[in-house]
């Protein structure tokens, strides 16, 4: 039987995972492939932080240990990190290895270079475990659903921020105090930045831009709104309107044009995305032919990833046996990739839910919706509250309204909170059907 | 560049929808493929079936005029039936060409001469359109879920017998007025017979489990019950214990040998496959690494179907732009398929739901309680329900068991019903978690 080697850059959660799977279901995996797949090496930063010494692995903290022994095939990249992830990725692939990574952050960086070092050496270069984990979306999107015109898709593709909106959901807290525990629980890293910013939701939802459309976008374009100023007022004003906030990765194809976008999103209880809480994940997308389709799972985590990584792994071994490992298929699944243009969070249209702080007086109403009006915003709904919600004697003013432009709705906000009445400054949010 | 040709045997519902999307996204699936997918020829039984001939496409009566045509790679099978699509499939595959189809009846009755005939002949033969419809789950499980020993599948994966259940459950109407409704929508065909008794989902987890273990079963050794015998009474009182009926296709591994059935299953609200109604399909699964997984869309129909045929000619395309189609993996991805025995029915754990309908008398949980007691079978919980909802003056009474054995279940119910208080024989349907 063929034998395959893999290197591992990166010894930690993911890349354990990878080597327990490999080695727990290796005979599985060998039925599966005709092939005999071993880690051979792992790449660590320091000796010493390997706690267990793996029997057969041979552990380095010299990167040309893999990269120049000729008996490895595939390199796995679990690094994180941008650099020296990119370096050592396209050094790997100069040599003539085939890479696998679960780095979102690194293709988002650096795709243009990945990919001509990719095609350039004749080299797989394969990335199913960088969004949503163990969910297969990356290979739904290249192999599955490649009749269809993809015409959108919606995710909850953070495991982290949905975790955190959740906890304020059912258990009405603060979003630090639901930080804190998904710190606790090791779902939130030490500097949760990327993961409550929608940083990392971005760098996933641009990589599903790239596979559905083929396109070539500036990833710094996408507008991304993190939930760190989610508030349990607008938590609890949601649920009394029957919907749920959630941290939304938006693609959507426009005339050749990519709406592509990250922001906390109310969605009602008919939505797809509504029930998925906690730390998982799902995407949601519609094909022209296809009709719409979800795919619901892990979306971290050491096995939920470590098994998308070796799916890859596998793909090339199957690959391999044929000669024709990064031949078959472009990483994205188009011959070439065509420059898009990111539409202006501003000209999307869409529906709001508003929430104005507001002084309990005669004419609020009567005031915000001719200043509404003016710009061409029609009111779906409103709801005045009580007062003794907020500590002074304002009172929150919520209005939802008909689809409208981003443009409008800033405009007419900027107006309205000159206003008198208004003690606070508006927060807005947008509502997907 | 390269023109690959496509044969179609049949050009009913789901061959006019490939033939459709051919071309309407034929620059779309170019860009994908590097190659130009043309259907050529397509094969009907009579000439005049055919209302709109289609423009570039020649129609016959011949399958020796698409068998023949050098011209011709793949030779898509959409007649469905036994006969001829097995022998034609096998013609197609002896002349070199590759065969992909959605006829899951044919795939789990001749598996065995289709692998043989594709193998033999080495061509690829590829099925991604025979279970699900739009769902990509056979292409998940043969290359994403590949370094996972899947645990357990259930699956909604017939959507006539699901828009029947849901009607029944919506609108509290009875089987036969659901099911007129569903052949009036076209949901449900003049003889639903394979839909409505669970022939149509026991093909489809057929396949899934060959998927998954790469095991020969006894198609005929899978226990298959269908929705006709249930009642508005047993839906109305599932919905008061916050259950749905639902009929679920459900196969798991059990140390080598394999659980597999069809049967109307209660699911309670938290069961993920508890929200998927009408016509929509859905199958959850657990990976030993992955977790749990669901994959959720359009079950049947034109354009649902016909994206998943594409996806296996674009498959074949790819494959065939390296010169290795046939060559890189096994229709259902393991080198070698092992035998493996069905778990019967009587032996398979399950709670279960049983509702006798008896006389009002004292006694009845006594004697009831007593005789499951015996065969050590446990109750979770038991309803009793007061007069009137029956004609005569029996009421129903249900209890909802732990976990017991099938075979200890029949036993005690055959006991149960030749007491007197029993006016009707018992109903008993499986519960799962």
């Amino acid at each position: 039987m063929k034998q395959v080697n893999v290197g591992l850059l990166g010894y930690g959660v993911v890349g354990k995972g990878i080597a327990d799977i490999l080695e727990a279901n290796h005979q599985l995996i060998a039925q599966r492939t005709g092939v005999d797949i071993r880690v051979t090496k792992a790449l660590v930063k320091d000796l010493d932080e390997v706690q267990e010494k793996p029997p057969h692995i041979e552990i380095t903290v010299d990167p040309y240990a893999i990269f120049d022994d000729s008996s490895i095939d595939i390199v796995v990249e679990v690094m994180g990190g941008y650099e020296p992830a990119r370096t050592f990725s396209i050094e790997a692939m100069k040599r003539g290895k085939h890479v696998v990574t679960a780095n979102k952050a690194c293709i988002a960086a650096h795709y243009c270079d990945l990919l001509a070092a990719a095609q350039e050496n004749g080299v797989s270069y394969l990335f199913e475990g960088s969004v949503a984990g163990g969910i297969p979306i990356v290979r739904a999107i290249r192999d599955s659903l490649t009749a269809n015109n993809v015409r959108s898709i919606s995710g909850i593709i953070n495991g982290t921020a949905n975790y955190i909106l959740s906890k304020m959901t059912d258990e009405k807290i603060s979003f630090y105090e639901a930080l804190a525990q998904a710190q606790k629980l090791g779902y939130a890293e030490v500097d949760p930045t990327f993961d409550i910013e929608g940083i990392d939701a971005s760098h996933k939802i641009f990589i599903l831009a790239l596979l559905s459309w083929g396109v070539e976008l500036d990833f710094n374009a996408i507008y991304t709104e993190g939930i760190s100023n989610i508030s349990p007022i607008d938590i609890e004003l949601a649920r009394e309107l029957n919907n749920k906030i959630k941290l939304l990765a938006i693609a959507k194809e426009c005339d050749g044009d990519i709406d592509i976008r990250v922001h906390p999103t109310m969605v009602g209880e008919d939505h797809p995305l509504y029930s998925v809480d906690g730390v998982f994940n799902a995407v949601y997308l519609e094909g022209d032919y296809l009709g719409p389709a979800m795919f619901y799972g892990q979306g971290a985590g050491r096995y939920p990833t470590g098994s998308a990584v070796v799916s890859d792994i596998i793909e090339i071994a199957r690959d391999m046996a044929c000669d024709i490992a990064g031949k078959r298929i472009q990483p994205f699944g188009y011959h070439t990739l065509r420059k898009a243009r990111i539409v202006s969070i501003e000209e999307i249209h869409s529906a709001f839910y508003i929430r104005f702080t507001v002084k309990d007086t005669v004419g609020v109403l009567r005031d915000i919706s001719r200043i509404l009006s003016e710009h061409g915003i029609s009111i779906a709904s409103a709801i005045q509250k009580e007062r003794g919600i907020q500590a002074d004697d304002s009172v929150p003013f919520v209005i939802i309204t008909h689809e409208a432009r981003g443009y409008d709705i800033l405009l007419s906000i900027r107006e309205i909170e000159r206003l008198d009445f208004c003690t606070e400054p508006p927060v807005m949010i947008r509502v997907e059907d």
